[in-house]
């Protein structure tokens, strides 16, 4: 953990309200930290479901392959997730450690190890010392309550500067339904112990298979859509319990992704993911600004978003954005190495309202002196109008500076 | 023009014996650079062959896609580069100047403009100052002589701390032939003005087809096998020039990439192409370790090519290189985004001859001591045996360090 939060981050974190059918507590196992929490244990009542997108790694750590498995019967009724070591490249140590990992969980909560799911975040290729996960086990059990959302949120932080949380509501037929998120993130596996984990909580009563199909959907233009360094970690991973809690107050059960009961808790799923998913781009590290870059009339969805990735991604881009220098000709760069659809003399460049750039020449209207207020913002819209099509897309990311070096090159020294 | 060199630059440039047929000026055109020359000119016996391969942007420059043109014809007779200004992103202007500039050059060499060839590297989105290379042609036309070769690979550096230069020898027949190259690198396009332009000479006498064929192949493991942000430029572009000349000597003329004749020719080109490409790593803006990554036991040579630059291009494995930290969790990480065949339990992976990791965990032999010694050199060998088949691949990058984002952000300041 750092000791200095993000300039970016938000003004406080709130203590969420329950969300019932959920109870959470956070120990002190010492697996890597001292004083600090570093195990999250939540517990859900019976009849929980479960749907969750993980890491397309080649080598994804034991606890992915866990939970890829057990997403298949989408039951659960236990999550445990550790900070300080990813249990990733452990080989058949790490499979072993997962087991019993899930078989205390599941004595201590009295549920099957199967309804058990589990994420790590931390240093790659340590044994993860499940003595350490055994011995605060019981206790947190017996510690779990409906609020500790907070605590959560800091018990699985790595190289993040603050805690993240998010919460929403929505109507399921006439029932209001809680939606709760934390998450954790900042660079992908950096230095050495950073990756994306968000958990999400619901007491609306959904199906295994249409959560599954809900969540697919709304990933995409929120945890999909953020990129802080390109780099996807071996650990990566989002799970979104269903208590069903609310059924008992009469909101009607959820089979399919496309009843018209969910469309209010999609639309508030996907406001819980979008927030989460930029808290991680503004914690990015050594950020120092948000990056939202828009793309306009290209001629797919899928072709905005790889132009989208590429400029996001493009080294040139943030090391401009971080000296605060508008760039556009980067911008150009990056759009043509995409390979996607596009005409240089058609193309406008925006950032913020100014346009820099158009009909493949620098725009002569374009005002030097309030570009340079415009880049001294904490927060950049950068928009790429192609002016060949119709789709759009838009994607966050933050600058590159040199603290970004310092975090991931320096820590040895 | 740095004023610091970059540690990784070779003892000293050589100045280079000339190749029939070719003459050589430089000229001070004063485009954005002052007190240095900033323009090349090289002027081609009649019946000189011309090979290309230009950036895969789909926004390329002005001069980029007047070479794409000429290259059909396969013929060129003069050569003009001007460093400063990039003629990148300039609208119909753009296409002006590139005419122009041809035409001036045609005129003061005696040409037709479509024998002429041209490059610029330099600030994006500014209109080029042709009035300032016309000022300058026919003073270098008439001073254009068969040395130069040091002065020609000074006048087209924009961000490159040294001049890059290389040489070899061939056997065509019974008769020797040479072969030239001077090549400019560094970033891709930073700060605003780096590109990648390499221009090769000899005086082989090859018909444009087979040297276009010849030259595609030959890129593959040399220029196409570095890379230094990952970044495309608008204006990458290798020249491949041959005057013929030895043909007066005795040389046989090659009509046909598989000719047997050249397959001594295509080694020593080999040669040149690969030293000014490594070149181009070692003076990766802000570098201080080279890098070359390997990969061996893959299922086939694209494969082992997706995941070396996944790795070479790991903001989290070069900032972690540039820490002096074998961090092989990073390695692995950046194998498994790659999304080719890899299995975690299966590959190993070595800094130097030091294996560190295998089986799908931490080599227990590995001695930390050992590599935090290795990490210390210039050069690091990072290999990556996956174990799955039997392709190889190597690839060249450089460290990322705080100079790198220090000389692509701070510019403005």
């Amino acid at each position: 953990m750092s000791t200095t939060v993000s300039p970016l981050a938000p003004a406080g974190t709130p203590e969420l309200p329950p969300v019932a059918g959920v109870r959470l507590a956070t120990a002190s196992a010492g697996i890597r930290y001292e004083g600090r929490t570093d195990v999250l244990l939540a517990l859900f009542e019976k009849g929980t479901t479960v749907a969750g997108v993980l890491t397309r790694s080649k080598c994804p750590s034991a606890p992915v392959e866990w939970c890829k498995v057990r997403l298949k019967a989408g039951k659960a009724r236990a999550l445990v997730v550790n900070a300080g070591n990813a249990n990733a490249f452990t080989g058949s140590k790490g499979v072993a450690a997962v087991k019993h990992t899930a078989t205390l969980a599941a004595e201590a909560s009295g549920c099957k190890p199967n309804e058990v799911f589990l994420a790590s975040t931390g240093v790659i290729g340590e044994p993860l010392n499940t003595d350490a996960i055994a011995r605060v086990m019981r206790g947190a059990a017996l510690a779990a309550r409906p609020e500790n959302w907070k605590a959560a949120a800091r018990a699985i932080m790595t190289t993040d500067t603050f805690p993240k949380v998010a919460t929403a509501t929505a109507m399921i037929g006439s029932v209001q339904v809680r939606i709760n998120g934390i998450a954790k993130g900042s660079g992908m596996i950096a230095p050495d112990m950073a990756t994306m984990l968000a958990f999400v909580f619901t007491d609306a009563p959904v199906a295994a298979s249409a959560l599954q199909a809900l969540l697919k959907r709304e990933v995409v233009d929120t945890f999909n859509a953020v990129t802080v360094d390109g780099d996807t970690s071996t650990s990566d991973t989002l799970l979104l319990f269903a208590t069903g809690a609310a059924a008992a107050r009469g909101a009607p059960v959820i089979k399919s992704a496309g009843d018209k009961n969910l469309i209010d808790f999609a639309r508030a799923l996907h406001v819980v993911l979008a927030d989460l998913s930029e808290q991680i781009a503004r914690d990015g590290e050594g950020a120092r600004k948000l990056v939202r870059v828009h793309i306009k009339g290209a001629v797919s969805k899928s072709s905005a978003r790889k132009i989208a990735l590429s400029i996001a991604n493009s080294l040139l881009v943030k090391t401009a954005i971080a000296g605060e220098d508008a760039n556009w000709g980067r911008v150009v760069m990056a759009v043509g190495k995409a390979g996607e659809p596009a005409d240089r003399d058609k193309l406008s460049i925006f950032f913020g309202e100014i346009r820099v750039a158009h009909a493949g020449a620098r725009d002569p209207a374009y005002d030097e002196k309030k570009v340079s207020v415009y880049m001294k913002r904490d927060v950049i819209d950068l928009t790429v109008d192609l002016r060949l099509g119709k789709a759009t897309d838009r994607v966050l990311t933050c600058d590159l500076t040199k603290e970004y070096v310092a975090i991931n090159g320096d820590y040895r020294s």
